[in-house]
């Protein structure tokens, strides 16, 4: 069987690899090339086989039906327009394209993706426009476990009017990237925890934001990331008051993503075990006992590198190119 | 100088050995006996010197001025009637003796103990009162990291009227005790993550609740804790809507702390790195930006061992025997 | 296409339950019971499908073509007996039967399993006794490391007579199985490392002997294991005094290798990383530099659950059944 | 009591901070400067108290009257001398002074300190030396571990001629210093674990192997480091052949370690666990069973930055200044 060419911007950190291995054994894309910036030139073993990065000024655009950008926040911007300039389709896992990200100063992608903005690709959200779309912003990783825990009460307006509700979040460090920092050595990280960006300084807090107000919910979010001592994956824990209480909150979200390949509704909590690896979202519900406003705490977990990266962005692939969704996907 | 003989009942766990550990090292007390349940007769290193472990029933309790108890839940209510009995004063690590023990069905210390009550022994709380308590309940970790965050607003009572307080913990897995349970393996725990007693349904909740009632704060408590795969440590985060903005939370913080040794406000978010191994809270707080309903976002991390449990009971047990409060404690 | 059915005792250990998720995704065959002692009654979900294990003595042992015995060492071998005397060919993953077991005061199975002894399925040494054997005896995780280091020096009678060979291996956590021990609590293997069983008290050494004397090798093998704080892999770190220096030491082993399609051998020293979940042995090997005696440093790192347990044991099964060596494993 | 003032070279590092860590609560010196390279000007929170790295350039060598060197391998030397040169005692904690240091190519310190070489440190065996000593080469962490393991047979020519001694260690990754570098990121350690500078090319040998020269002690050593999941602390397992058995070898190293303050010898194989952040070496020693050659296993565990670098070096310097060579260091 013919196979799509697919390219990868910035395919040497951890995103971008995952994204080269994914096409690995795909079956029906292949890797026609991987670019990187710094580590141009250099080789790597992917999922078993030699990479070999280019330079990202070598790139042949024009050679990949679909254009991958994992490069970071602020550079990928102007490369996604090259890439549409020569006629790719692109999926941006940056956050330059993301809804809100002018909020944050963030360069705005509105102005080099041309008139139509890109799509906003969480998968469960946006499954049709994505289809057809040109641009696909792919979410950030804190975005996608809050919101996929969030979508069965914005859909239905269940939310307190003028509520605040509580993300907390905690991921493993391969969500900050593969940059030789300090603050990430073994040594800092192990038998340690602590928050960062406390305060609301966190940028997928934009993306969540304007998916709330996508559903005119009247709500004040209130999102603290924390780190991790583990490699991979991200659990979000949601505190949510309701307008009434729910007979039956778990039987809510089962009945919500009834039919949905990638998101398992458990009665029990989901740990980061149950979902690194997999291109899965799991996810549980459960009431506050001994309060007054009727109140849920939602868990929700997901490997940050598939679910929340490179593997929600070949399932918007397969989208775009016409294929099963699932197609390609650990799950 | 003369020590002051002390003992601990349940002194093979996690718990008891820090008591001992620290009692080794105190310089006004001495361990006069160490008993423990299951795992009497053996013997231990402790801080470089050798503990034995005699039984339970072998505890000559009027030996020691003061009894601490580390034993679980539910079975120590009894021994600490037995201890003040024998003439001894008594710290009880368990919650048997907390306020609100028997709302969650434990059993409640105020028959055994007899008409007064135990003393809730959150130090920076209740410090007059245990000076002169006969029987102090020892605080709950995840209810210490808590207080701590939020008693300079109970204080001046500044939560906002009917609010939702979201507490949300990860706690290192000596919280959970050394018995030998296969979800606490080290292969089970590594690169892993998930909450537990979802729902409200954890024994800490009710002590949180009854120092809110003492202040006739308006508030709903939602309390979520986390398995963390580190050895010791609790993070709290703390989403508290307020009445009104506060111009600089911080300082709000520090003036109320100003005077304690073992209470630590920092602009930085504390981590666990920080606090292990120190009889500490390191606490910060931020204000949420994007929100209409003004929101403070604390962050409060202890050292479950110590400031979470044998070091507290040592803070206070240097209150109830005249001490400095700070002998002995690693800060 | 028709599936042969297997089944297994001792499944809800790690290496048990690996081998029910092998099975599960092996293409022919199929997992037509899992028997598990204590745990019997519980589900698992194993590889996402939900496996009840039944009591071993309600397993239809001759509903499998091939029994595989994961038991404990000393318990398993008149389980081999029984899935024998059904008319099972069998797979058994113990210590029971394999050569020397008597040695060290194991059961041996040369009784059990009647007048042929059962043929030890170290693969890349005995392929042709394994296609033909009705018992096989899966070799022990570090000897296998320990092994694949070994053979092509020894096959070729290269290890100088009466020489020291030290075997250093370190393993992960999940070679000591899921019993719930106090020592492999998370809280006392994180952070931590140590030898145990030193001075050559440890099962897996009478099988190197054994292999080691199959080939006349004239050596003094002294191996010491060691617990790392990870879950899976195992490295051995061998030292081999040589009769004479070797040109090329590395062209040796890849020669000796090259058609082997599990065992890789890498200029680069191998990690854990590369070969945990597959079905791989990652070897490298280096002259010393600055010896008189010429000797050499030879690296061997596997899973210990896959190549050096339940994958090898499939390896094994593959060939008692005629297919393929490789189908169904992770490579 | 008037404080010796002290003074550290490199001082932003695991091993510097460490220095300045012990420095603040030794009692008998005080922390005169702590200049560092590329970080000076910064300041960081140091067991309690805040440190400003001054800049190598602007460090007052003549107010200290030790000064220590942290300074990275090949740029320690000059600063050594330029300290000599201000009239302060030197103990270096690189390589650069070692015995046998130009044997791998690194700046030997003959030329820059003088006439009289550098005293090599390892206090147990040159503790009279270097009493009276103006330089000091601090041993390395793995040979520190490994010489104190094989001390006692080198001082009694107990291990057999020619032999071949198989020094395998592990280390934790502070071992490798705070250096960004994304082979030590936690993603990328976590889970993980392999041998390095295969084939005898650390630098610590060389300084082995002249230790081992001293007393004539004709041996092959071959070293193999290994790189650990752990934030602290090295375990050296060493298999020495022997001359002839030794009846009772725990003995033998009990007896030669009797009088010293940092060296236990223990029944129980040491733990990592039990040596971190004490200045202490723990060895335990098993002789090898069914070997024909008498072969020893000892294992040596020790806290790399402690009596591996800082602590060994504030040991050297108690020394130095008179005192009792205990004062300072927790053990």
């Amino acid at each position: 069987m013919h196979k799509i060419p697919i390219g990868v911007l910035g395919a040497s950190g951890y995103t971008g690899r995952t994204l080269c291995a994914l096409a690995g054994t795909h079956g029906r894309v292949e890797l026609a090339w991987a670019a990187a910036g710094e580590r141009r030139g250099e080789c790597a073993d992917i999922g078993g086989r030699s990479v070999r990065f280019i330079g990202l000024d070598d790139a042949p655009l024009a050679d990949a039906a679909v254009v991958f950008s994992a490069l970071p926040h602020g550079v990928s911007a102007p490369w996604v327009a090259r890439a549409r300039a020569a006629g790719a389709r692109v999926i941006d896992l940056s956050a330059d394209l993301r809804p809100g990200a002018a909020v944050l100063g963030e360069a705005t992608g509105a102005r080099v993706v041309g008139a139509s903005p890109a799509i906003y690709g969480l998968t469960e959200l946006a499954r049709d426009e994505v289809r057809g779309a040109n641009v696909v912003a792919n979410p950030g990783c804190y975005a996608t476990a809050a919101l996929l825990a969030l979508l069965p009460l914005l859909v239905r307006g269940l939310i307190a009017p003028g509520a605040t509700v509580a993300i907390t979040a905690a991921s493993g460090v391969t969500g900050a990237g593969d940059g030789p920092r300090r603050d990430l050595l073994f040594a800092e990280v192990t038998e340690n925890f602590r928050a960062y960006a406390v305060g609301n300084d966190h940028r997928h807090l934009a993306e969540m934001r304007a998916v709330c107000a996508r559903f005119s919910a009247d709500v004040d979010l209130v999102f603290t990331p924390h780190l991790l001592p583990v490699a991979r994956g991200i659990l979000a824990t949601v505190v949510v008051p309701l307008i009434e209480p729910l007979a039956d909150p778990l039987a809510l979200w089962q009945a919500h993503y009834r039919d949905e390949p990638f998101v398992e509704v458990t009665a029990e909590t989901p740990s980061l075990r149950e979902v690194v690896h997999r291109n899965a979202a799991r996810i549980s519900v459960a009431a506050a006992a001994g309060v007054r406003q009727p109140t849920l705490i939602i868990t929700s977990a997901i490997d940050n590198l598939l679910k929340g990266a490179a593997g929600q962005a070949l399932q918007n692939a397969n989208l775009l190119l016409g294929f099963e969704e699932s197609v390609g996907l650990p799950a």
